[in-house]
């Protein structure tokens, strides 16, 4: 009898996960019980108490679960990953009671006033450099790279990246550049040494200014650039251009109208800008367990949310680019060195914390692998801004890029 | 004493305009009253009632006075109409109180509901093949060229832009595709001659249809192509492909949820799709005279209420371009074209008719260069589409352009 109402609950979270191409089996019994086929692997349950958890709020019991060792996976974690997200999707936007309730919590719990937010970026940031270095790039670009092709090794995509980044707005030496959530430094490093342009760069982790300005240093170029360890509602001065990677995404959608207005006041009508930020199709609150163990306060806007931005502004879109499926193998690097790289974080931390961050690179790659995460650079101009492009073509001329590199260098 | 009553009006109306770099001069009585400085030339107003007139409503206003020639213009009409357009947008926003009333009077009497897009479309594209003809290049596109350099010639231009969208969307031989308001069917007739590809194409205006379904035979490829005088939200049947070039500025606001519904039943979630439309970088109504004497019912949607269309249905939007510059350049040529058919217009017409269209397509013009209004083509695809290009690069190459035209035709 017993195992008869496991088998049922077991049916119950497969088909509430609308029955992913998985196999899901319950250990803990004198029988193993299993749903599914083994398409892209096996999820293990341990025991009856995780199936329940799971069955009342999957986001955060899976995660928590998979921490304790309570549920283990066996083959390709990324595949599993993106079978359950693509499933999901499958089932679009059902209410969860539960999971609603938790990430209502989480929500405000985490809000990014200008004190939530040093405590939610000091929650991520700050957990020391050394970590990072272990399974980033050279340069510490914890954001999406580019790959012109996908054979490119991390190091030329995230250069790659750069570049796009620095084409896509057209910088001229000399021009004065503000840089909003500038992570280790390594773009407006980049910026300064190759487009010879001056840089304020801004951020509230501490160690990671401290590394940037280190960094910049070293590299010798401290004369173009400053480094600012300050919230961006506190940005001050005016600019040509401004930039901003990978931090719209801890703005949080309640703070668009303030980071607008950070936007219009520096670059006034004329001046130009980029943001590059995880996004949505449309919206929903980040996966609570992400927000509970990674990013405190996180949201990826959908589009329609961005444009709070830009609309109060008058600032036109000038092209968008979606990148997921770059974002997608960013992570699998970050990942394959992230695991070569686990007796050292074990050492550092503890098998815990491998758990969480190996759980945490796998799931993102397999949400922007499935679809239910975008990665999109947004170009945008005042109406008196006159470095519009007449075409895309430029970014593409590999004859004109020497040309180009040629003159700012 | 009079004249120094209108010296003021005339000074109320040149600073309510936002003080263009323009000259305002009233003509009608014992002197030339003048304002401003003749910086892109002089706005002629023959009488004060005129001016008046221009107080109380200026966008009507200005339209009607200059059909009647109650107003004239000295300079080159571009010029002023971008100068009139670049200081009312420094002004920004400001609320008008006339013209709001009027402006949403047209708005109800205008609505596109079944009937109202039939009479809307028919008031527009149905006065005569042969009047278009006069003006458009051969193959009658009415809508934004893509032009690689400023230089290349019109006919070139709009060849250039249909191979711009069927390269966005990457079309194969024996896909189908359906075309939602294909105008005289010149980019239907390109994607299955060029392409391969099968096209059901829709439009209401039944002049246009059935000068496309002659144009067709003539190529050759009727076998290819099924041209239905139908309004879109009758489109039946699923495809590989959903194109809209020009549409969505007649699809009004308040029914994006319903253009959301017929892409997503005709695509499915393994579909792509282009829009090309007029947009704005903010919502506002298009200006009332163009609305009351070109195009009723015409609302050109900012960005955030395009995001209606594709958030409902879960479509990933991939590239946004945003090609307003090629629309003033098109308008400019145009409009060439038309002053030099002008004794022709005028037989087959009247003066009044002549005026009409001047303005009309000068002003719009200014709209694009002056930026109040923006061009915008929107790649997007479903979840599970597979024909997601890794980068954009095999938009430009021209190499790899050659061998597409190669393989496909």
């Amino acid at each position: 009898m017993r195992s008869s109402w496991k088998r049922r609950l077991l049916k119950k979270v497969y088909e509430g996960a609308g029955k992913p191409r998985v196999r899901l089996a319950l250990s803990g019994g004198p029988e193993v019980l299993t749903v599914g086929e083994p398409g892209a692997g096996t999820i293990l349950i341990r025991d009856w108490r995780t199936l329940a958890g799971l069955a009342l709020n999957p986001d955060i019991a899976f995660g928590e679960s998979y921490i304790d060792r309570r549920i283990e996976v066996e083959g390709n974690l990324v595949d599993v990953l993106t079978a359950v997200s693509n499933a999901s999707l499958a089932r679009a936007r059902k209410h969860k009671r539960w999971s609603a309730v938790s990430s209502a919590w989480l929500t405000l719990m985490q809000r990014n006033t200008r004190e939530g937010s040093r405590r939610n970026v000091h929650h991520h940031y700050d957990i020391g450099n050394e970590f990072y270095q272990l399974w980033l790039d050279e340069r510490l670009l914890y954001t999406c790279a580019y790959f012109p092709d996908p054979s490119v090794t991390l190091e030329e995509a995230q250069s790659a990246k750069m570049d796009h980044v620095c084409r896509k707005l057209r910088l001229q030496p000399g021009e004065r550049v503000i840089e909003a959530g500038c992570g280790w430094g390594a773009l407006a490093i980049h910026m300064a040494r190759h487009y010879g342009v001056k840089v304020k760069a801004f951020n509230i982790s501490r160690e990671q200014i401290a590394y940037a300005r280190w960094r910049a240093h070293q590299e010798q170029v401290s004369h173009l650039l400053e480094f600012i360890q300050d919230d961006y509602r506190n940005i001050h001065g005016s600019c040509d251009v401004f930039v901003s990677v990978g931090m719209l995404e801890h703005v949080g959608k309640s703070h668009h109208a303030e980071f607008s207005q950070v936007i219009a006041r520096t670059i006034g009508n004329a001046g130009r800008g980029l943001l590059h930020f995880i996004g949505r199709n449309y919206p929903a609150p980040l996966n609570a367990w992400i927000r509970k163990r990674i990013f405190p306060g996180g949201y990826p806007p959908a589009m329609r949310e961005v444009m709070q931005i830009f609309e109060p502004a008058d600032l036109a879109v000038l092209d968008i680019e979606n990148l997921r499926q770059h974002y997608a193998l960013t992570l699998e690097h970050w990942l394959e060195r992230f695991e070569n790289a686990v007796p050292t974080v074990a050492s550092m931390f503890d098998d815990r914390f491998v758990r969480i961050w190996r759980l945490y690179l796998a799931g993102s790659a397999a949400a922007f692998r499935a679809g239910s995460l975008q990665l999109y650079q947004v170009v945008f101009a005042g109406r008196k801004c006159e470095a519009i492009p007449w075409t895309r073509a430029y970014l593409y001329d590999s004859s004109r890029e020497a040309e180009w590199i040629r003159a700012t260098s």
